[in-house]
């Protein structure tokens, strides 16, 4: 019997990397698990990540592989040279596929060709997918020049109200405590600045400014019960907003069709948070929620090897990797 | 006949650092340059550079000194060891007082020992002098926690407007063309992104963040004809008042005496500009503004030698530097 053509569907995120063998009929092995996986900021370690989590996931099963699909975030901007010259030095042969994690976190909620889809993580972006394809962006700039609404976002704006606080500049805010807390083992310096200031300052500068998206969980956890929290979130609900409405409105020129599908992702726009509530509530709950990229990677990996990649075989992986 | 007690007297900042040798008396030689002086973003550059200015300020006269008074940035947060060492490599035993640039700045308005200084320049920093010491500050925490208002904040906001805008997220705005023109040597990539927005994207990418200082002066050129401009500086103004006054409060907890000076220097608070014009506007016209901080790096250098440091002096020492 000739073996049925499989693939590995992966998913490659800002703190993990999954992956999952997948046959053409959709039939999945079991999701594996690497770390970091995003290039933008370190191409050598995602690439890492990446041929780590294929060769676990072809390592748990019984299929031969000869496709890797590869949901990859920041692959619009950039070249990832770093991924086919890993697997080559790892002697995996199989014909890779790199795509970008919008196209991977979209058709983890449907099959439909046409859609929009925006993944508020670390970052913001916003996409609209047009036969199967990326056809228009938004954001998704970076946290110098966008991302406005993202993690990065909220981690740095809380950062900033705590400085303000602490500057005798900004309103009180539960926020302050939160922060305070992760700088116990910074050193305290004695000097015209309030000491827990200058602890926050040496801790800023001993990292890097990426690493401020950390405390953009804070700003959710304390919008219950804190204004600055509040502000801030719905600020980068607003933003949020903002950029998906500018792509839906540049196409339609109205508002979106009821039956083009919204993929809303990332870990900023969970349903029940204080960004991603008003979000879903904005598009009157009609937006399809997703958690990773894993489930769409293998339906684009189905369809690269000609199988159906339709809203049943979408379901099929799915009810797959829920079980796993 | 014994020499007269001389001094180097140092202004290191951002771009430029600037030497002048200064006796006891107040008699000033030649205000010599050398380059950036800030030892925030490079301490051995600063070093260097501070080092060539008190070499060439002592060659160019015939007092032979025994004491460098430098007034650089930064120092409220760190110290600036590379700067002895650097004196100790150069062979200079001069003794070495080092203070915040707030005082050279301060100083270099008023001899009063009590007032208030801001510095609106790459960064954005506001203090109260008592007893011609620094006794609070404000702000001046860098881009990342703070600077609210100042030349890094400018830019950046003109980068994410002009970002915004090519991205069809942002109104149209004259910064736009502006920011353009100098992308003319950044590679277009053909994507789904728009050509100009990618070669941004790859031109902020290809620089450290503080560079986007350089955009913030677009803001102010253009205000005058430009609504998305004319708000980034009005805000910056905004911002730049609040950190004033709420340093200005804490301490008398109502308006500022009419006889505290208030100092104002830095590029951005440049009196006819379109952030430092609201800003005088709001403090009536009673502030002092100040171009840099050698004069009062110079008075700093007189007091510190025994002479009378009050503001005869600082004119004497001033009439000297702008005819130098």
């Amino acid at each position: 019997m000739p073996a049925v053509p499989s693939a590995v569907a992966v998913d490659a995120g800002g703190t993990t990397t999954r992956a999952v063998v997948v046959t053409r009929h959709g039939h999945c092995g079991q999701v594996v698990r690497s770390g970091r996986g995003n290039p933008v900021s370190d191409p050598e370690q995602a690439a890492t990540s990446i041929v780590d989590a294929c060769e676990a996931a072809i390592a748990s099963g019984p299929h031969e592989t000869n496709l890797i699909v590869a949901a990859v975030a920041g692959t619009v901007s950039r070249d990832f040279p770093e991924l086919p010259k890993a697997l080559h030095t790892r002697g995996m042969t199989d014909r890779l596929v790199v795509v970008s994690d919008l196209l991977g976190a979209y058709f983890s909620a449907t099959a439909a060709s046409n859609g929009y889809v925006m993944i508020l993580g670390t970052g913001a972006v916003a996409a609209r997918i047009e036969n199967g394809q990326l056809a228009d962006i938004r954001d998704g700039l970076g946290w110098l020049l966008g991302d406005s609404g993202s993690g990065f976002w909220l981690g740095q704006h809380v950062a900033r109200a705590v400085a303000a606080e602490l500057d005798c500049r900004g309103p009180s805010t539960s926020l302050t405590p939160r922060v305070i807390a992760l700088l116990s083992d910074t050193p305290r310096r004695n000097g015209v600045r309030p000491p827990d200031l200058a602890a926050l300052l040496t801790w800023s500068q001993s990292r890097s400014p990426m690493e401020l998206a950390e405390l953009g969980i804070l700003a959710a956890e304390e919008a219950g019960h804190d204004d600055v929290a509040a502000d801030i979130c719905s600020r980068a609900a607003k933003h949020a907003l903002g950029t998906l409405a500018s792509l839906i409105r540049s196409h339609t020129d109205a508002t979106i069709q009821p039956c083009t599908p919204v993929v809303l992702g990332g870990s900023v726009l969970r349903s029940d948070g204080a960004v991603g509530r008003p979000m879903h509530e904005a598009l009157h709950h009609t937006a399809l929620a997703v958690s990773d990229g894993v489930a769409g990677a293998a339906l684009l990996a189905v369809r690269e090897m000609g199988g159906t990649a339709d809203d049943a075989m979408l379901a099929h992986i799915k009810s797959q990797l829920v079980a796993a």
